[in-house]
């Protein structure tokens, strides 16, 4: 069955014949979230779906004061600043961490209630 | 600076001088979380950073009675049984919803705390 012709915020129309008959007695009527909403939010989900972004995290909240600079980060990861720099400026692209410089340093800061959020996903 | 040699749970190493150097009066002692771990934790991330697989979520959890059948979402999102099949798989392998067949059809239903989770990371 091909729906190519349906847009995406099509209400629910009747069902084809054959694999793709639906359930009695009537299908449900459903309604997806506007698509750049949805990929928004795909793009949060997205900062930490890689697995070095989500060493970082616990690192940085593992930290003193719960922030570190990059140079904090480099060598127990084993990569090199620029690539630590660019996963570090996706997290805080997304809102996951805060952002500050301080004389020659940047300093990078967990912001809690997001992270507890992830973590509440995981269990 | 080439930290390739170093392993993911070494301890932090002095920094090396250059655009590396590090704040001080000693830069911080960090151990990443296992790598398996890490790899573990962005699967289940990674799950919910597609917009289809968004848009999904909202349209069960906004069904009657918060399940949908495959056949339900199919039209609103203008894709293919297969399709919305594949996504649904990797949803339920990351727990985000549960599979339950009924006689001839399957069932999708959310697990709410999971969601709430997501939300909370949204907001």
């Amino acid at each position: 069955m091909d729906d190519g012709g349906v847009t995406l915020t099509a209400q629910h129309q009747q069902p084809a014949s054959g694999t793709d008959a639906c359930h009695p007695p009537t299908p449900i009527t459903l309604t997806p979230m506007p698509r750049s909403e949805a990929e928004e939010r795909a793009r949060t989900f997205k900062a930490v779906s890689d697995p070095t972004r989500v060493q970082i995290l616990g690192m940085i909240e593992a930290s003193p004061d719960g922030e570190a600079c990059v140079c904090d980060l480099t060598t127990p990861l084993g990569l090199r600043q620029p690539t630590v720099s660019h996963h570090l400026k996706i997290l805080t692209d997304a809102g996951l961490v805060t952002r500050e410089k301080r004389g020659t340093w940047v300093w990078y800061a967990i912001v809690p209630e997001r992270l507890d959020a992830l973590r509440a996903l995981l269990h």
